[in-house]
């Protein structure tokens, strides 16, 4: 029995039940997705290992590592998948290749990001852009976003029907557009003073929420679910996957760095223009919208003026807003998901349940 | 009757038969392409724009251009696909949304090409991360490649069986997989001396032809080839791709500029290490590979220079060597489409066969 996917979200988890018969999320998917990535083995073997490198198989000179040895993500994408798939009275995995389909899309996504965004680390290693240049990081994630293709087209021989396996894979084309659509905002707003909160909700509803919202909806057909059941589980997976992201906006300004292993106010540092700072802006004084501006632009930002943004989302009270919100996520997570949820005893719901409530846990 | 797909390759073409009933390759696949581009449509309208500017649908301010008004590439993938449903004796337009998944899928590699060469132009206007930044760019092309797979999608509602549609879309991701592990080969290959020519054509195996292959393949079969048909289309596919990139590097340096568009010898002047070069660095005396070296290193190439390049070429009978792969080629592509398609009377056979001929067509 795992209780890996209890960590999936940054913060204290909740004590998960031992006695429940919950899926070892890793296990389950890791064969799917190793087997995807065997099919970049060929000609350029660096191709292969850009991947397996991000993925955190191989070190950056492309020896296997064990597991364990290095962080290789947090696995909530295919946990939505193969809960979802539990919870709506099927067998969690029967929603495996989906998951490992997920995880190989979300790390496409990544690679191509680091690029876009210049960060020179991911989970404590060096980004492939890094390490092989842009062109090549370039070539690792589009690899990838093909690969993630292929779990899909194990599902036949489980005895999924061609036609649903068609409208999975419809679905996932169309989410991944979300995706990058949510992307293409997110560049789009870099430097831009006059971004509307609702805005960046439209945008992170795609780059961030999309994926999730997916996750539980194919999981949920997988497991036997009609439309209708299943439109539940994806208004689930919507509430979790926003909730999620203004969570991590919150842990990204008051979380602990013993929890998100970040610097304090990381965000602020990073002048990151994420949820709380775009309320604050909407409430700020002129002097202070001054102040952010001069912010903004400096190329440093000390622990002073740190502190003295701490002080004005204080003082507009933003840290509130934005946990209200969260709660509102988790209301209407919490809402969908017992509505969507087979009753009666039922380890996959209550797996999904203990995901949602951490969205509870108050930030930092 | 068009004629649009005769000038698909640079070139003289050899007269049609105005009464062939071959198909107007644009008019089949332009509403499955548009209607796979609308989906891009939503709350970022630079990403569709993005795209719409790449395939000449709207000009830099993302204003509508009339038909025509630029250079919309030559379609040849399309055109195989659709020549090679006719051929195996069905309906051209069958194949008319794998047609548009090529062309989309062709576009969106033409996209990142571009990012990874640093091309300022493409198709005389200036490319997409040259006015939309880096960052765009990518978000272009993986939403591109996103939509590709949107047109397979429409097979069913025509018919097809979807387990039919599941085996061409799995082998288009994994065809993706071998394009892009020829532009991680060739991106490996920049500024490498020492590159086998063989190493030079498996590249091209991967990034130029594995797309033709797939095109004439799925084509055929979904022209209702069986399976073993549906192999000798492919070998013709193969052989047709590999023969236009050879007989377009030998464009790159002997064709007649009326007819490439280029400079005289453009390639030798941008130092591209095509097979010509590949060639004659095997067989260079000691001398002549470090005037070569020099050449590479150097940051201009004077027209003097250019003609020491092209007598060594002549010197060592590179030319000769270069047409007669273009001849093996022809004649491979010419045997397996005989063996391939359908006897008697067929004119989307005779049209592939026109494609073929213009490999035997001497180079400039």
């Amino acid at each position: 029995m795992s209780t890996r996917y209890a960590s999936a979200i940054p913060g204290p988890a909740p004590p998960l039940d031992d006695a429940a018969p919950v899926p070892d999320i890793d296990a389950a998917i890791d064969p799917c997705l190793r087997q995807a990535v065997a099919a970049l083995d060929g000609a350029a073997p660096l191709l292969a290992g850009m991947v397996r490198y991000h993925l955190g198989h191989v070190d950056d000179r492309l020896l296997a590592l064990a597991d364990g040895a290095v962080d290789r993500g947090k696995r909530v994408r295919p946990a939505v998948a193969l809960l979802s798939a539990g919870a709506a009275g099927g067998e969690p995995a029967a929603a495996a290749p989906l998951g490992a389909a997920l995880e190989l899309l979300h790390n496409f996504s990544l690679i191509h990001d680091d690029v876009q965004d210049e960060s020179p680390t991911r989970r404590h290693r060096a980004t492939v852009w890094r390490l092989w240049g842009v062109g090549q990081a370039i070539n690792a994630g589009d690899a990838l976003f093909a690969a993630s293709h292929l779990p899909f087209f194990r599902l036949t021989e489980a005895g999924v029907p061609a036609t649903l396996v068609l409208r999975l894979l419809e679905a996932f084309d169309r989410m991944t557009i979300a995706i990058v659509e949510g992307q293409t905002l997110d560049l789009g707003f870099e430097g831009r003073p006059d971004v509307h909160p609702e805005a960046y909700l439209r945008m992170i509803e795609g780059k961030t929420a999309a994926i999730v919202r997916y996750a539980a909806w194919a999981g949920a057909l997988l497991g036997g679910a009609d439309d209708g059941t299943a439109a539940r589980f994806a208004a689930f997976g919507l509430a979790l996957g926003l909730g999620f992201q203004v969570r991590d906006d919150a842990l990204g300004i008051w979380g602990a760095p013993a929890e998100t292993g970040k610097a304090p106010a990381d965000d602020i540092r990073r002048r990151k223009q994420s949820l709380p700072i775009l309320l604050l802006r909407e409430r700020a004084s002129e002097a202070e919208t001054a102040e952010i501006d001069a912010l903004s632009a400096a190329p440093e930002v000390s622990a002073e003026e740190v502190a003295r943004v701490l002080a004005m989302l204080e003082r507009h009270r933003v840290r509130d807003s934005v946990e209200a919100r969260v709660a509102a996520y988790h209301d209407q997570a919490r809402v969908a998901l017992l509505e969507a949820a087979q009753a009666g005893d039922n380890p996959c719901r209550d797996g999904l349940m203990r995901l949602v409530e951490q969205l509870a846990v108050r930030a930092g």
